[in-house]
C-alpha cells in the first residue's frame, strides 16, 4: 500500500465537531466544514440532542460529506448490574443513531474503574462484555464498532483499553478472525499511541486483521497543562503524525484522516472559521 | 516465593526522600526516617549538593538504614554529541556516589525527546548507548543500574521508557542473560506501572530474569490534577498495590518496599513527621 498525499486532497479529511468546542449548531457546523473542503465529519452526540436525526443526516449527505465516525459510547464498567444494563442499553441506541447517519464506524470509549472501584480486570471483563452485545446489535443495524484505545493516563476513568495490542486482542476475542470482513476494529488516534513502543508492530497488525475503522490526529504539547483539554494543533506538538500516518496507510487504511483536538485555551476560544482553516494548513503541510 | 506481611515490619520499608519534598537537611532527614522504624532511605542527588558523600554514607549506616536506590540519572538523549557526551559523564560521577553510599541500585531515569525533536527512535537509541556506557562503569563501581519505565503521559520529555517490557527489552538487549546476576535491572514503581494491560507477565518476567531492582509505591489519585506533582498516598487512589506488590514479591523481588510521593498541594506541605507518620501506617494498611 502507498501512503497517500494530502496536499490538495482535503476531501480524504474529516473534521470531528469536538474541534471546534461543540459551540455553534450542527447544522452551521456542517455548512462550514463543507464550504471549506473537508471531506467528511465526525459528530458527537451531543451535537444531535433535540435534533432529528434522519434530518441531520441528510444535511450531511447534501453537503457532501462522509460521516467518518460517530463519538462516542457511554462508558460501559459499572459497580450494579443494572447501571451496567443502562450502559449497554444506552449505547444500542446511540448505534441505531450511527447507522441513521451512514457512519463509518461507531466510536467506543469504553471506560474504566466506576468510582470507589480499584478492580482494573472487573472492568476490563464488564468491557468485553458490553462489546459483544454491542456488536450483535451493531451488526444487524449495519453499523462497525470501533474500539478506541485511549493514553493510559486515562486508565482510571476514561478508558481501560490503553494500547493497540489489547484493543486487538479484545477483538480478536469477541470476534474471531473469519472469512466476513471485521465489524469490530479500533479507531487510532495519535494523541493516545504514539509513544507505544511497539507501535509499528501493533498497528501492522491492525491492518493485516483488517481492523483499522479510522485515524485520528492532533498533537501531544510539550507541555501538556491539562489531562483532558490541552491537545494540540498538528505541528505545535511533539509527534511526527506523517510518520504515524505512513504506517497507518502501508497497513491498509484507507479512509478519512479526521482531526480531533480538544483546546479549551486555544483552539476553543477561537472562531470556528479559523480553527478550520488551520486544520487544512496543516493536514497538507505536516500530516 | 511468599508475599512478606508489611505489618509491623516496617524495616522492610523505605522513604525516599522527595517524599518529604527535599525541605529539611538530609541528615535531618535521616534521623527522623530512622527514628520511625523505617529500615531504608533512598537519597537524591540534590540531598547531597555540597555535602560530603561519605559523612553522609556513614551518617546512614550508622542509623541503621539501608540504601534502597540512589536517585536519579541526568536525561541521556540530546541533540549534540557534546551534550550527550556531557550527560554520559554527569552520570558516571552520579554511580561514582552510589557507590559510596552502598545504594541497593542507582535509578535511571532516562529522558526522552530534546526539545526541537520528534525523533523518538532516535532518543531510544541514544538511552540504549549511553546505558551501555554507564553499565561498564557501574560494574567497575559495584553499582547496579535500575531503569525506570515511567508512565506513557512522560514520553516526551522524562522517559522514552514507558513499560516494564520496553525496560526488559533493552536490559537484555545490552547485558545478555548469562551466569551472573544481572547489573542492569528496573526499579518498578506502581504509579507508573499499575494500567498496564501486561503487567502480570511483565512482572513475572522481569522476576524470572532478576531484574527487579527496586519497588516504589505511592497512588494514583483520580482525578489527577499536574502531570507532576500530584501523586497520592497510597490508599487515597485507585492502584491496587498489594496486589501489586503480591505479584513483585511472587516473581522473587526481596528488597524494600520505598515510598515515593511527589505532591506539591498536599503532603509537601505538611510536617515531615506527619508525612512519615501516614506512611508508616499505610504501608502496613494497604499495601
Amino acid at each position: 500500500m502507498t501512503v497517500r498525499s494530502l496536499g490538495d486532497r482535503l476531501d480524504l479529511c474529516s473534521i470531528n465537531t469536538a474541534t471546534l468546542g461543540h459551540k455553534d449548531p450542527i447544522e452551521r457546523v456542517i455548512d462550514e466544514v463543507a464550504r471549506r473542503g473537508f471531506g467528511g465529519i465526525c459528530p458527537w452526540r451531543c451535537d444531535l440532542e433535540g435534533r432529528d436525526v434522519g434530518a441531520v443526516a441528510r444535511r450531511i449527505r447534501d453537503a457532501g460529506l462522509a460521516v467518518s465516525g460517530y463519538c462516542r459510547s457511554t462508558y460501559l464498567p459499572a459497580l450494579a448490574a443494572e447501571a451496567f444494563e443502562a450502559n449497554v442499553e444506552d449505547n444500542l441506541r446511540a448505534i441505531d443513531q450511527a447507522a441513521e447517519l451512514s457512519a463509518a464506524c461507531f466510536v467506543m470509549v469504553v471506560g474504566s474503574l466506576p468510582p470507589g472501584s480499584r478492580d482494573l480486570a472487573r472492568a476490563r471483563s464488564q468491557v468485553a462484555e458490553g462489546a459483544a452485545r454491542m456488536l450483535d446489535h451493531a451488526r444487524k443495524a449495519g453499523v462497525r464498532l470501533a474500539l478506541e484505545p485511549l493514553h493510559p493516563m486515562y486508565a482510571n476513568d476514561r478508558s481501560c483499553l490503553n494500547t493497540i495490542a489489547q484493543a486487538l486482542d479484545l477483538a480478536d476475542a469477541i470476534e474471531p478472525f473469519g472469512t466476513r470482513l471485521p465489524d469490530l476494529g479500533l479507531a487510532l488516534d495519535v494523541y493516545h499511541v504514539w509513544w507505544d513502543p511497539a507501535l509499528s508492530e501493533a498497528i501492522a497488525r491492525a491492518g493485516a486483521a483488517r481492523r483499522i475503522f479510522a485515524f485520528h490526529v492532533c498533537d501531544w504539547l510539550a507541555p501538556t497543562r491539562d489531562f483532558l483539554t490541552d491537545r494540540g494543533m498538528m505541528g505545535d506538538g511533539v509527534v511526527d503524525i506523517a510518520a504515524i500516518r505512513a504506517l497507518v496507510e502501508a497497513a491498509g487504511y484507507q479512509g478519512q484522516v479526521e482531526v480531533e483536538i480538544f483546546s479549551d485555551r486555544d483552539w476553543w476560544t477561537r472562531a470556528p472559521g479559523e480553527t478550520l482553516a488551520v486544520c487544512a494548513e496543516r493536514l497538507m503541510s505536516v500530516c
